[in-house]
């Protein structure tokens, strides 16, 4: 029992989106707009996260400096190619969990984009999720999760903090997995 | 100075959304998923509103119990048409703002849904904005501000309550109106 529990992979959301819940203005852009406080926080905990899963568009503008390893999700690759800490990995053709199961991961990161979180989101690969809200509204953007169907996916709010005098950081559980 | 400031409407935005951002399954959708606790919170704020203005999808769905008076915003009407408590209105037709500022109203509620968030948001009809976050993850529904450009408003925190376990409700003032 308490091997097959140690084995388990937890996966771990990490989001910043403006109040009305937009995570980037287009697939393109960057996120020159959070703050120190979130990058602060996010870098503190990715540097003690195994692997971080990212969509390519995320990857390209996303800083790297705290990740030990990376599998970018891509439909551009057949088979899983590495390049150095990076493994370009299409989810078409290679089952995602299996390789981070067979890779022997314990602490798996999805840091996005909206397509990402959705894909890990629909097979059960979010066990939590911390989001970050920055004091703006954007009213068009990248949505957190770019479904295509609506669900209603239930969570446990573990806890809030002010990552600053504006900025919330809320921490969920997700329940619709077990 | 005084009588200026006393003339001045303050317009507060009431919000109710998943933790994605997503205020609703599709126009027609009622609220069933929100919480006692925040509906306790709007229906007693609300009463002691002047006027609330709303859509007219959200208009059908949502409960008139609390509202001393209602604004309907409709491009069915050419001219505004009272109905008891309730004026349809169309905003290409009549000035909004005027027509609030000639009925005398001092606190006027904005209840959504999206089109009508942003319409206020864009003609500086929000002044605070209460957002409830529900524990749920949508992945597709109607977003909080329907807009069709990007924009970058800027907001200050000004509290974070726990309605319960798992609700939150943010206060914020909109900083991008003086």
């Amino acid at each position: 029992m308490t091997q097959s529990k140690n084995k388990k992979i937890k996966y771990t959301a990490f989001m910043v989106s403006s109040i009305d819940g937009l995570i980037a203005r287009d697939s393109g852009s960057g996120i020159d707009w959070t703050s120190k406080e979130d990058s602060d926080f996010y870098h503190d905990k990715i540097k003690n996260m195994d692997v971080v899963v990212v969509g390519s568009n995320t990857y390209k503008v996303a800083s790297g400096r705290s990740w030990k390893n990376a599998v970018v999700l891509t439909t551009k690759v057949k088979l899983p190619k590495k390049e150095g800490k990076i493994v370009f990995l299409n989810p078409d053709k290679t089952d995602l969990k299996k390789f981070l199961q067979i890779k022997k991961y314990k602490k798996v990161a999805i840091i996005g984009g909206g397509k990402v979180y959705n894909f890990c989101l629909k097979n059960k690969m979010i066990d939590e999720l911390y989001l970050t809200i920055e004091p703006y509204v954007f009213t068009k953007g990248i949505s957190m999760f770019s479904g295509n169907e609506f669900n209603k996916y239930r969570f446990e709010l573990k806890s809030v903090k002010k990552l600053n005098r504006n900025t919330l950081l809320l921490h969920y559980n997700n329940l619709s997995v077990s």
